[in-house]
């Protein structure tokens, strides 16, 4: 059981990391071993206090280099899900099942706008993460909204299970894929269902699937966990980093503006700080 | 008019003139020319992002060189009062009326804890500043109350005016004064009094003054402005770093923990975004 998982591995991620380290936590930093792709992609930032004029890749060796040297491995991988157990909380992620007493969600704001019914059939029939739900469509008609060829390797995972996987992809350049696979020309635009997804509604009609699977580069704190309070898709924190959900924190671009990383790096080590006092409050026996 | 008067220069005070040079503001930073006194006092930290294992030196050192790299000048000086006038405030520094829009508190915590009555009657007789307030006193008693060695040209301009400087030296190794400059051996517990001071409390007894003088090293916010809301000794700030009085923001330390640069250097960068926002507003003529 981990103190903490950290999702996300940009300046907040990182920064969280590193404070929890200082505090002797035992965590796990969840996210991409080359860091975050938007960190490397700054043209130059002039204004984070300690690295004049850096350029994102500047930044990007900077925070590696520095994990290294405290001795932070990252855990390559996408989190897919977060759900509430008794002892605190599973993080799913493509290679494990991640136990821990907290959460520090930093992964960033979504570039993706979620399509209409995403968010609220997620766990009833949507899903992020192919290598963790395939297996649920055994024999069944699902359909997969891919927004990258990196994410094609996912859709021959679910083809080995479902009867029927009708690919929207939305990139150019799509590969060639199995039999059942069909590739559809319409754009999807909507999830509708009942208690759980019954069909995806494209601009050119109706398909009738049992699951859809939403194959993008990251998945933002928002989609993950059920009940997480939001406005105008930011997580809403309190000065703590604390989300509405005990034991869950927030950090960086996913709690809303400035989208800056002074800014991230900063709620980063305040949500290290909070959850290290939660876990002393757990460990007295409060709630 | 300035756009802001940034008011310390910790990683905080930093953080927001590099941010608002970025969003092209006119500002002042007012400060300690060598940057804050606590920053060169970190032996090692290991928890600040692009700075691996650094020192107060090194990161004082690189901060020093990157205001200056942009171009961005420190007005060496002490805050020593903030007003509220019809177009903004007017910050109060030993060298100059410091005309604003806005202003921003990055003073720290106050390592000094504030003796009784201190905060009570500022600027109804107790004042930080003598060369700001010492022509008050002309031909009356005082009470200096000196916190180090440094400040003792303070204790020297009142004398000038005064015509009883009772001094409380609490460091060692006293220098010598004029005739009219007494030093006392008690340690000032309170300063009382009715609409005005009247008196300083000792251990030894009291002491009938007319203004008493606290000569430190810095002096936070929390100190400087009426009104201002304040918890537990720190600056009351929501997530935007806006305190309760409109165009007055706080950042670093002075809003509580954790004291730490990531924290600070993190808010000095909302803080900066705030003002902007602030600034925005006024332009077009909202409140």
């Amino acid at each position: 059981m981990y103190d903490c998982v950290v999702i996300g591995t940009g300046a907040a991620g990182v920064s969280a990391a590193l404070t929890l380290k200082s505090l002797d936590k035992n965590f796990i930093l969840l996210g991409k071993a080359s860091l975050s792709v938007k960190i490397g992609r700054a043209e130059v930032v002039k204004n984070y206090p300690g690295l004049p004029s850096v350029t994102g890749a500047g930044m990007r060796d900077a925070f590696l280099a520095q994990l290294a040297a405290e001795g932070i491995e990252i855990l390559n991988g996408k989190a897919t899900g977060i759900f509430k157990t008794d002892g605190g909380f599973t993080v799913a992620c493509e290679s494990a099942a991640l136990e821990c007493r907290t959460v520090i969600l930093a992964g960033g704001v979504e570039a993706i706008k979620p399509i209409a019914g995403e968010r609220e059939f997620l766990g009833r029939g949507v899903s992020y993460c192919a290598t963790c739900d395939g297996f649920l469509y055994r024999g069944k008609d699902i359909a997969a909204v891919v927004y990258s060829k990196d994410e094609e390797h996912e859709v021959e995972f679910l083809a080995k299970f479902a009867a029927r996987v009708c690919l929207f992809p939305l990139y150019k350049g799509v590969g060639e894929f199995a039999d059942n696979v069909e590739i559809m020309s319409g754009r999807p635009l909507k999830i509708e269902g009942g208690d759980r997804v019954e069909r995806v509604v494209t601009d050119g009609g109706e398909i009738a699937v049992d699951g859809v699977f939403m194959l993008k580069d990251a998945t933002a704190g928002v989609g993950l966990l059920n009940g997480l309070k939001t406005k105008d898709g930011s997580i809403t924190v309190n000065r703590g980093c604390e989300t509405n959900i005990a034991g869950v924190f927030a950090a960086g671009d996913c709690t809303g503006r400035p989208y800056q990383y002074a800014k991230a790096v900063g709620e980063g080590n305040v949500a290290a700080h909070s959850v290290n006092a939660y876990l002393a409050r757990l460990k007295r026996g409060e709630k």
